[in-house]
């Protein structure tokens, strides 16, 4: 960076393996050592097994930690497993409170007592406060060190305390007014810090109306509050209103990232911490769940068709082409159901859009729904000179194509009533209403009126 | 917020709807102008067409221009076309010159002309820069209004400075410092500032070694930039290294939230602009082009299957089961091309660890393949007593779950190389492995071994 040349993540993977594999472990170890924590990270979660293994025992004893903090948990757990106690306090005791927090909470039990009675008293109180926080509230993810001001003093005096002072914690933005009880009051930024003049006061120049966070605030809401008002930091607050820390911009962009790659991976049924070069049997167990909850699908979908084998027998063109429907069910549903898990991650829905919602996609259903079973129609009745299946395999797309907008609406609504994530639950149940209703919707008209249809048609 | 009480998104929502029906405007508009732009944005996106025109009425002028920056491309384009050029003028004019560049990006060229040549020469020419890059790279993302200093004062004259210019653009951690030519050489935090002696000189505070980024740096390498290091802004240069403007975390939060949407959307087949209250003739247009190309797909794998209506003829049992082989290996291979989908967009995998991923994901496939053999195997016999069909469905599923890890990883490697998303084409493609596998695996394996093995199991 700045000047110097740098390379992109491609390239620096293909010089870590390059340089393992020609055993030019030193100049890995410069390579690894110039690079930033997170950019180690990276490049140790892109790696294979017994490369990142050799890759994390040339890194810096005081980048350890940092490097660590950065990780997925998978990753993470793996290389920690084969540290022993002393080395990983050793690698923890320069981070930060909430990175130091969300990285015990991984950890066995004993090792966390350990770790918490190496510390000093101050620092392991700071660390006990925010272990106290769930993880995915704001209290768990502030950061407890935090510049503090008197409201009764002038800028000259702050300025002098700071000098005095020195260096600030990183994303310090703004510096935060409390009274002698702690009760937080407003913030002071620092550019209003630089710009107003040195006898001004306090109480004039601070923000009054700066928005503090509740401890027990959900994550997402944080990062929503961030994202809407482009803040940098923000002040944690507990129910009577003492301030307990802040929160930076530097966590929210993790949890932003975070919540992405979650409904992305809940979709696909992978965990979103699955690791590109993860163990085999972790995996294995973790994909087959997926898998085997798709196979009851698949079998429920076999059970009807399997009502009507005397259908399918008198019609062998059947079997041909039934699978069209829920095939075209399953990805009209899955765009609703997507539209939909966005909308409710992102709070887009609530009670008093569904009605709209719902209205629309089952209005955008019936349309695509005609223009496909006419389509359909005329590629059985000219291409394959079978009208009677076209007219049943026409009709039965447009009820699927109705019934998948039904069910990508109501169903991740449901399971978000049962508290159940619906990124997670929803395809698997999707398709399994779009393949019934599909192959039920084809072979159900069929049996009942293929005979009819061959006499009109005859 | 502060202290006073906050509502949830949904409950904004539904006081919205309801102060529409109920026909209190100007309850509606007192409560649009309490909140922050990007909340009232979210709003518009969460409302029905008709709600979200009434709405958008109420807000007040100079909130505007705030409010369409905040908006997806879909929705602003929807309220601007009916405002007249004077009136988005004056709506643009308070935006930053990032915003207004991007903005402007999005209209016709006739507005884009009237709205520069109405703007003062130094605002026109700032936004004309902006204007020159592509919005896809760091100069498209930059802001120019910059706050700079030179290296040869001290501490205390540049403090000075600052207290005479008065408030600093939103953003700005830090001071860049440049010499007469513009040309970058580092930056001064503020908190360094804050915490210097007066009589320091910034030559020997400054930080020489600070990332600059390349105006043409894609803009996902910068948000990469941006998280791994943990920025809150960063100066932007040309390639002689003069300065252009600064990149701030607010605008990298949106390229990181937009590029995850992307991935989520694309996947499905959505644009990722599509709106929840997208008005339908263009929403059916989007979708119908997903679902015809699955048609496509479909009908492909109905002519595998119309090559063995015989087959099916003589053992109808192949008709029931057969859906489970595509349906299983579509799963599996949907779980590689997420995996390998996101490591792209993270930039995870290059040429050097291609091999290692595909043969970890083909020994995943295996055991996998050979668990879910075993399974339907085990089903088929036990169950429906058809031990022939079981060794067939087993056989097929094993050679399909190898094919899908498989085309899971080499699809999308190959569509990146051809320079197409692998988020959007991947999973159609993908499916259309998966099917033709599993159908032509099941069916020709039962018409060339059925006869056989009903002799062998007689």
């Amino acid at each position: 960076m700045g000047n110097q040349e740098h390379l992109s993540k491609e390239d620096r993977l293909a010089s870590l393996s390059g340089a393992i594999e020609s055993g030019s472990l030193f100049r890995l170890q410069r390579m690894l050592n110039a690079l930033h924590p997170a950019e180690i990270a990276h490049l140790l979660e892109s790696s294979p097994l017994e490369q990142r293994k050799i890759a994390w025992e040339l890194i810096k004893r005081e980048n350890e930690g940092l490097v660590l903090i950065e990780l997925n948990d998978d990753v993470r757990s793996q290389l920690t497993e084969e540290m022993d106690t002393g080395d990983l306090i050793e690698a923890l005791k320069d981070l930060d409170t909430d990175d130091m927090a969300d990285f015990l909470q991984g950890l066995p039990d004993t090792v966390i007592q350990e770790t918490l009675s190496a510390m000093g008293r101050q620092e392991r109180e700071r660390v006990e406060v925010v272990l106290g926080y769930d993880e995915d509230t704001a209290g768990g993810l502030m950061d407890t060190e935090v510049v503090t001001i008197r409201s009764d003093v002038t800028v000259e005096v702050v300025l002098r305390y700071l000098r005095m002072r020195g260096d600030l914690p990183s994303h310090t933005d703004r510096v935060i007014v409390v009274d002698s009880y702690d009760k937080y009051l407003g913030v002071v930024s620092l550019s209003k810090l630089l710009t107003s003049q040195p006898d001004d006061s306090i109480l004039f120049i601070m923000d009054h109306e700066y928005s503090a966070i509740h401890a027990d605030t959900d994550k997402n809401e944080v990062a929503a509050l961030f994202e809407d008002r482009d803040l940098i930091s923000a002040p944690v607050i507990n129910e009577v209103g003492k301030l307990l820390g802040r929160i930076t911009i530097d966590d929210v962009v993790d949890v932003i990232r975070d919540e992405a790659e979650h409904s992305i991976k809940s979709m696909a049924g992978l965990n979103e911490e699955d690791d590109l070069f993860a163990p085999i049997l972790p995996s294995v167990k973790r994909r087959a769940v997926w898998l085997g909850t798709n196979l009851i699908t698949a079998f429920m979908a076999a059970a009807v068709i399997s009502q009507f084998t005397e259908t399918i027998e008198s019609a062998v063109a059947l079997a041909v082409l039934m699978g069209i429907v829920p095939s075209m069910g399953g990805i009209a549903g899955s765009q609703t159901l997507t539209m939909v898990i966005r909308g409710i991650a992102l709070g887009q829905i609530g009670k008093s859009n569904t009605h709209s919602l719902l209205r629309k996609e089952l209005l955008l259903g019936l349309i695509n729904g005609v223009i496909w079973a006419v389509v359909v129609f005329a590629i059985s009745a000219i291409a394959l000179k079978d009208i009677e299946i076209g007219i049943l395999i026409g009709v039965a797309m447009l009820l699927n194509l109705l019934a998948a907008p039904l069910s990508g609406v109501l169903l991740p609504l449901t399971l978000r009533k049962m508290n159940i994530d619906p990124a997670l639950a929803g395809s698997v149940l999707l398709t399994t209403v779009t393949d019934i209703v599909g192959y039920a919707g084809v072979l159900g008209l069929a049996s009942l009126l293929l005979p009819y249809l061959r006499q009109i048609f005859a």
